[in-house]
């Protein structure tokens, strides 16, 4: 491996680091989730959930997306699902940081990772559609599994929230049954309004 | 998916939670690095190096091996890899917590998780080879690029420290490389004792 191309990579890495200080809006015992705990915590699901589906989602692409998928909050921030002045500005920030995070790799990575982040914002593929699933099926349970005080900080209603959700309920099973199981723990202990 | 799969799957993953709380020895802007995040970093460096090898790694086994390769240690902690004492009965204390936290999972997904953790364990496939070059090395350079406190703490020599990542070493570029230009920096900064 030529000594740029290793630097460049030995670099990037070091800059990864940072997205284990980019918090979350979930907790987890007692304090807020970040974004590379969060990014383990959805490859499981993917894992535990590929072979739910048919046909069969391309595992190494889809846990290839979510090792990545989040990364460009090193720069961009994460931006909470009901921050309406956060998500103005969200696609513009997260383009930005894209092109500044992947720029610091050789070309053929930056590309790799790029498309890899392209594909999953881009929601067109079955793949995409099912590393998305697992994302937000980890964020909701996160919330509800914590008590969701950041729901409550906003007053989110179940209808809100279900927008929001729409998404990975479309996805059927076996997303939407573990949602809608979900959703029922959360209206029972008050976490959502009506 | 049946009512008692749901409820399962929802309870190994609310476990998995837990990893966010074991803490290794390497530490990230000032505080220790969990398991979860850790197993986060190696996935990316996974997804980075794996088209410098040749033949190419089965990615989608490779990264499936990566998300699952801590979880045992919810129950087992971390074992620092210069703690003798822990060293002599880790492998005891990993077999009986891998049987008690996969044992949660319908018995499909506890022996496809089981398969995975034991492949890893085992070092037979070259998947399971490529998955611990990316866990060493994740780990050697998280030491160096935190000034490694916990090897100062048992004066750890390079001898030492050598034995530890020869098995990375052995698998030849692109991790010896890599490897190798952080042994230049460890020596240089005074993190390992001739």
């Amino acid at each position: 491996m030529p000594p740029d191309r290793l630097a460049a990579i030995q670099g990037f890495l070091n800059l990864c680091d940072r997205l284990k200080h980019v918090h979350r809006a979930a907790r987890t015992q007692g304090r807020l989730e970040n974004s590379a705990e969060h990014a383990w915590h959805v490859a499981m699901i993917a894992v535990l959930l590929a072979e739910e589906v048919d046909p069969r989602p391309d595992l190494a692409r889809v846990l290839s997306m979510i090792a990545v998928h989040d990364v460009i909050e090193i720069e961009a921030g994460d931006t909470f699902a009901f921050d309406e002045a956060g998500l103005l500005t969200q696609q513009a920030r997260e383009q930005a940081a894209a092109a500044r995070i992947f720029g610091t790799l050789p070309p053929d990575l930056a590309a790799r990772l790029s498309t890899l982040w392209a594909e999953f914002e881009a929601q067109d593929t079955p793949d995409a559609r099912f590393a998305m699933g697992c994302d937000r099926l980890q964020g909701f349970a996160q919330q509800v599994d914590c008590g969701a005080p950041a729901w409550k900080e906003v007053g989110l209603t179940r209808a809100r929230s279900l927008k929001r959700m729409q998404p990975a309920l479309d996805l059927g099973p076996p997303f939407a049954p573990m949602i809608e199981a979900l959703y029922t723990r959360a209206m029972a202990e008050g976490l959502l309004r009506e």
